[in-house]
C-alpha cells in the first residue's frame, strides 16, 4: 500500500503501543506534527522544553513500554540529548524523531539556521550515535525499510533510537508492507537452548545454596514473573539490586532484601556472596549499586543472564534470549524444596509517639510516609535524599517505583511524572523531589496542570543541594540555591483545575495532610521544610565513601582542610 | 613554579578577563569548585540548570569577551551542549570545564554513575568535538601544556573549547610557565601582508563603487573601529547583515542599512549588489541572513575577508589575519572622496495619535519602544517577533544588541541576560522575550533576582509560538502553550530586593510604564498582552517564504489544505 512517510511512522508507533508523542514544535518538524495532529489515535503533548520532553518520554515508557519524542533539528535535538542518554543508561526504549531541514538542503550542505552554518549535517547524527542503538536519516527510497529496522532495534534492545525526518518529505507517499511491525524475539536455535537448559538444570540440581540477584533489565525485558516461577519452583531466595526497586514482589517469603555490596544487610550479603550458584539477571555492578565496588562475587559461582547473553561460571554462551531460556528452564528444572533461607526479619519499626508540633526531619518524614502508600501507586523518587530513603522502604507489591539511579540527572523526575501520569492516569502517582532538583525542570509542572492531571507532589525543601553538601562543601556557596515560594507555583501555572498547595513544617501538619489528601480529587503540592544537612543514614554514609572515591584520599584531605579553613576565615570576618 | 591544576586553570581564566564562572555543582566537579570558591577574584554563579548556565556564559562572553562554564560529567555536559553548540555557531568564545570521574576510573573504564555504565568514556568527548574548536582531557603530565593550548584556540578562533578535569587531580601540583597566557595573534609574514595590501589599494583606487558588507565576526574579532576608519578614509558606504545588528555606528552618514538579499530595501540592495568592489567582512549567507538565498553577489566583484582568510575575486590568499590586514590597509590606502551614495532616508515615522485605551499591537508596541532606548543600553531580543522587530529599529550607536539569530534556540535570551548583567551591571539592560520562549528557561529569572540585578524585562504574551503559527499550524494545538500568570513569577522567586511587575494591555498603560520605569531602581517585569497572530510585517513575509522552503511547494500545498480541512472539521463539530 502507499502511505505518507510521516503517517507510516505514526502507524508503526501506534503498533508499539504509543499513544502520546512528547516534544516541542520547530519549523523543521511542523510538517510532521501536522500528521500527528491529524491522527486521532496519537496525541501530541507539547512540553515546555526539549529536555523535559525527553524526561517525560522516559517516564511514559517506563509504564507504557515504549515512548516517542519529537524535536526540531540542532537546537531541539541537543536540548533533549541528556534525556536520551539517560534512557540509554537506564534501558528505557524511546523513539526520537528529529525534524531536520529539507533533504536537498542536507544533502547539498546548504547554510540554514539551527546548524553551525558550516554545511556540516553529520554532527547531530554523530552525537546521537553515542546514545542510541540505531539511527537513520530517512529518504523516500529507504523509509519503508529503515523505519522498521530502527524501531525493531528499539524493541529488541529496549533503548533509544534516532530517526531524522526531513521537513520536505513527510508527505511523500511510499510503498510499504501491510504487515504490522515485527515485535517478537528471534527464536533461539532449539538444540542450543535445550543443551543450555540441561546444563543449568544440572547445575541447579547440584547446587547447595542457589540464589537469584535481580537488576532492572528483568523488568525491562518482562521476565519478572518467570523469575518468580523459578524462585518458587526451586525455592531459590532472591535479592534485588538497588537499581531494581520493587520490580519483584518484595513481600515474597523468598525475598531477602537489597544487595548493595559491602553495605548490604548481613543476611543479604551472606546469601548472595556465599551462594555456590548465584544467578544474576541483568546485573551491573556500579559504584551506586555496589557501595563503591565492595561486592564480592566469585566468577566460579556466578551465572550471568543478560537479555541476549549468558555466562556460566566464566564461560560465555552466545545466541541465547532470556525469555525463551527462562520459559524452558522453568519447564525442565526439577523442583526443589530447599530449607527456607534464614531471613532476618526486620524488626517492626516501633512508632515512637512524636509531638505534633515537632519540626519535620528526614527520619520523621519517611516514618510517616511509609504507611501512606497503597496498591498500584506509582511512586517516583528523585536521586538524592528521596530515592535514598524510598529505596529502604517496603512498597506495596503492585506499586511501580520510578527513579533514575544510574544516569542520575537531577530534575528528571518532575517531567518523568508527566509522562507516567499520561501513561497511567488512573493510578495514584506520588513524586518526591528536592528543591535543588525541582528548580532544573520546574516548568513541566505547568504541563501537568495543563492536562488536568492530579499527582501528589512532595517538594523536600532543604535549602540547596544536600547530597552535594554531604559529599563536599557543606557550607559552600556553590551548594546554595535561591529559596522560592514553592507552594505558590501551581497558582502561577494557572490551571483551570482545582489544586491543593501547602507548606508543612511539623509532624502534625504532615500527618494532617496525609490523612486528608484523599478528600480532594485534585493535584496536591506539599512543600516540606527540612534541615539542610539532614539525610537518610544510608546516604550520609555513602556520600563520604563517594567523596573519598571521587577525590582520592589525598585530594579529600587537602580539600576538606582548605574548605574548613575558608569557612573559618569567612566566619571570623563577620 | 608549582601550582595546583585547578588553580592554574583559574589563573589562566582570569588572564582572559573572566571573573565569573557559570554552572551547576555535581560530585565530579566539587573539588574544582572548592578551588573557585577559594579564589577571591573568581565568583561561581550557580545556575538553575546547565543549559541555562551555557546560555548565561554566552551572554557574558558577548560583553566580557570570554566566559567559562563548569558542569559535571555526562548529565551536566549533555544538558549544556545545546548552549555550547549555539556559541560555536554564533562565534562566542566560552571555556567549558567538565568535572569528570577520577582519572583512573576513566582510564580503566570502571562503571560509575553519570555514564552509560558500559565503560565508555569517549562518548561525551566525541560529542564535544563536534561543537568546540579544541578539547582536552587533562592529566598531571599534560595539564601545563594542554590548558594553554586549548585556551589559546579559544582566543584565536573565538569559539567554545572543552576541558575535562578529573575529580581526583584538581589539587595535584604541576610545574608551569610563569608567563601569562599568550593572547596575541600570530604575525602575518610582512612580504605577504604588504603585497596583499598593495593589491587591495590598487583595486580600491580603480573601483567606482566600493562597498562594505559587515557581519558579526567584525565585532567578535574587534575590528569595527578599523572598518569605520576605512569607510571614513575612502568614503565607502557600508551595510550590515541582519546577524550583525548595531555592531557598526548605524548613525554614520555612510551607513546604508541592513542587507537581507532580495528582502533588502531597494537602495541597500542596489549599493551592495551593484558594487564593483564589495568587501564582505565575515559574511555568511544563510537562509535567515539572505531572505532564503535571494542574495545576488557576483564573485568577480567580491572580496571576502574572514578572520584568517581572504578571497579576492574568487582567489584564496592563505596566511592573513584580519586585524593586521586592516591596520596596514588603512595606513596605505589612498583617501578617496567619492560622492556620497544616494541614501534614501527613511521617512520619519509619523506618530499617529493613538487613543490611550487602544489595545496593544505589535506595531503600536514597537513604535512606543523605538523612543525608549538610551546610550549604552544592552538590548536583548529573543528570536521570533522580538528580534524581528528590533532588527528594524534604529538603536543608539553605543547600545549593544544581543540575539541568537543563527542558532536560534528559543529560551536563550533570559539566561543570556543573566550573563550580560553580570558582565556589565552598570548598564541598563532590556530584554524582549515571547511567552513560548520564556517558558523554556524561566527559572533563570530566579538567579537574576538572587544576585540583585535590575533588568527591564518585556514579556510578549501572544499565547503560544507565534513564529511557528506564521509558518504552519496557525490554529494547531501543537502551537498552543499553557497561559501563566507571568507577572506573579518574580514574587515566587522571592528576592529580598524590590521589584516592579505589571500587566499591560493598552497603549496608555505601556506609555505610563515607559515614562515611569526610571523612577524605581529595581527589576522591572512587564507582561505585554498581544494578539496571537500579530507580528512585524517582515516576519510575516519571511515566515511564508520559510514554509515553502522547509516543506517544498508541494508539501506546503498538501499540508495547508489538510490543516484547513482539519480545522473546518473541528469547527463544525462544535
Amino acid at each position: 500500500m502507499f502511505i505518507e512517510i510521516g503517517e507510516f511512522l505514526n502507524l508503526r508507533l501506534k503498533q508499539m503501543g504509543i499513544q502520546h508523542l512528547f516534544g516541542v514544535p520547530g519549523d523543521f518538524n511542523l510538517s510532521y506534527l501536522e500528521q500527528v495532529e491529524a491522527d486521532t489515535q496519537l496525541e501530541f503533548i507539547g512540553n515546555c522544553n526539549e529536555l523535559n520532553a525527553a524526561y517525560a518520554a522516559d517516564g511514559y515508557a517506563r509504564i507504557n513500554g515504549f515512548a516517542a519524542l519529537a524535536t526540531t533539528y540542532g537546537v531541539g535535538d541537543l536540548s533533549a540529548i541528556n534525556g536520551i542518554a539517560g534512557a540509554y543508561a537506564e534501558n528505557v526504549p524511546m523513539v526520537h524523531i528529529s525534524g531536520i531541514p529539507p533533504l536537498h538542503v542536507v544533502q547539498k550542505g546548504i547554510l540554514v539556521h539551527h546548524t553551525l552554518v558550516d554545511g556540516n549535517y553529520d554532527n547531530i547524527m554523530n552525537c546521537m550515535k553515542e546514545f542510541t542503538v540505531a539511527q537513520t536519516r530517512l529518504t523516500p527510497a529507504n523509509a519503508a525499510f529503515e523505519i522498521d529496522r530502527v524501531l525493531r532495534q528499539c524493541f529488541l534492545e529496549r533503548r533509544p533510537v534516532h530517526i531524522q525526518l526531513a521537513s520536505d518529505i513527510t508527505h511523500v507517499k511510499i510503498e510499504v508492507d501491510e504487515r504490522p511491525l515485527n515485535l517478537s524475539y528471534p527464536s533461539v536455535e532449539p538444540d542450543l537452548l535445550s543443551s543450555v537448559v540441561d546444563q543449568l538444570c544440572g547445575i541447579l540440581a547440584k547446587a547447595k545454596s542457589p540464589a537469584l540477584l535481580i537488576d532492572n533489565e528483568a523488568a525491562v525485558f518482562g521476565v519478572t514473573s518467570l523469575l518468580h516461577d523459578l524462585s518458587n519452583k526451586c525455592s531459590i531466595p532472591f535479592a534485588g539490586m538497588n537499581t531494581a526497586k520493587n520490580i519483584m514482589d518484595e513481600g515474597s517469603p523468598r525475598y531477602i532484601g537489597t544487595y548493595v555490596g559491602g553495605a548490604s544487610q548481613p543476611h543479604v550479603k551472606n546469601v548472595i556472596e556465599q551462594s555456590d550458584c548465584l544467578i544474576g539477571i541483568g546485573v551491573r555492578f556500579t559504584d551506586v549499586g555496589s557501595a563503591v565496588f565492595t561486592h564480592q562475587i566469585a566468577t566460579q559461582n556466578y551465572i550471568e543472564i543478560k537479555p541476549y547473553g549468558l555466562n556460566i561460571f566464566g564461560q560465555d554462551v552466545p545466541g541465547i534470549e532470556i525469555g525463551q531460556l527462562l520459559v524452558e528452564l522453568n519447564k525442565k528444572v526439577a523442583p526443589r524444596k530447599a530449607p527456607q533461607p534464614v531471613v532476618t526479619q526486620q524488626p517492626a519499626q516501633r512508632k515512637h509517639e512524636v509531638a505534633e508540633q515537632q519540626k519535620l526531619s528526614q527520619e520523621l518524614l519517611w516514618n510517616a510516609i511509609s504507611g501512606f502508600f497503597k496498591d498500584d501507586d506509582v511512586i517516583i523518587g528523585e536521586v538524592g535524599t528521596s530515592n535514598s530513603a524510598l529505596s529502604g522502604l517496603k512498597l506495596p507489591a503492585t506499586a511501580k517505583y520510578i527513579s533514575q539511579p544510574l544516569w542520575g540527572s537531577i530534575g528528571y523526575t518532575l517531567p518523568a511524572l508527566l509522562g507516567s501520569l499520561l501513561a497511567a492516569p488512573e493510578r495514584r502517582q506520588i513524586l518526591f523531589i528536592g528543591d535543588g532538583s525541582f528548580q532544573l525542570t520546574v516548568q513541566e509542572l505547568s504541563t501537568i496542570i495543563r492536562h488536568g492531571l492530579k499527582p501528589i507532589i512532595f517538594l523536600l525543601n532543604n535549602g540547596g543541594y544536600t547530597i552535594e553538601r554531604l559529599i563536599m562543601g557543606e557550607n559552600a556557596a556553590y551548594n546554595d540555591i535561591q529559596n522560592w515560594n514553592y507552594a505558590e507555583i501551581p497558582a502561577v501555572f494557572n490551571g483551570t483545575q482545582a489544586y491543593q498547595s501547602c507548606v508543612v513544617e511539623t509532624v502534625g501538619q504532615l500527618q494532617s495532610v496525609l490523612d486528608n489528601i484523599h478528600l480532594q480529587d485534585s493535584l496536591t503540592f506539599v512543600e516540606l521544610k527540612l534541615p539542610a544537612m539532614d539525610a537518610p543514614l544510608s546516604l550520609k554514609k555513602f556520600a563520604n565513601v563517594i567523596a573519598r572515591f571521587d577525590y582520592g584520599d589525598r585530594g579529600y584531605e587537602i580539600l576538606t582542610q582548605r574548605s574548613n579553613a575558608v569557612e573559618c576565615k569567612k566566619a571570623s570576618s563577620f
